[in-house]
């Protein structure tokens, strides 16, 4: 059984690479399809080439998402998401959805906060 | 607009707080209902107190979490999710049981590229 609430629990380190920093913003823009890292790079706005990189290699590893080096002329490589990191990836994107519609509410919390 | 993909918009800090290293576990352990400070710190193993205390006051900031002082004898702070923390932590708590749910097949995605 796996358990993310345990300290050792490999799934805990699963979660962080899916919800980490960079991990979640990456996976939701692979919902658009096969992307090049330097237009993955432009989407997730403010992450470094080395996160980038770092993000991509442990969800790579995790089987969420698919590397690709296509033998092109100059050559070039793809990422995209496996059907595991789809459902992952769209699960990820619902909650997106929700905070950025509940920002306003947010907004206003922290004025009233801010405040006291 | 809210755009969690923007670098300064303040969806991204949100999203932050909510899927960050301990935000996410904090708000799902919630879901059981209003909770002391010592009972959560138990309940996600491995925080220490001052991330859990830093943790929970960005929650509380972004109105996602309700911190109540009880004037008992020995006094008592609990913690609970506000109507909008709820549904966030539902869709985090989905996030996790899916996540859960397919480690199997993580485990075996990450023994194939340790492999190569």
């Amino acid at each position: 059984m796996f358990d993310v609430f345990a300290r050792n629990c490999t799934s805990r380190e699963t979660m962080e690479h899916v919800t980490g920093r960079w991990g979640g913003l990456a996976m939701v823009a692979l919902l658009d399809g096969m992307t090049r890292f330097n237009a993955l790079r432009r989407r997730v706005d403010g992450i470094s080439e080395k996160m980038l990189s770092q993000t991509l290699q442990a969800l790579e590893r995790d089987g969420l998402v698919l590397r690709e080096a296509r033998p092109t002329i100059p050559p070039h490589v793809e990422y995209s998401l496996t059907p595991v990191g789809r459902e992952v990836a769209e699960k990820l994107l619902e909650l997106v959805d929700l905070l950025e519609s509940r920002m306003p509410g947010v907004m206003d919390a922290r004025a009233v906060y801010d405040a006291r």
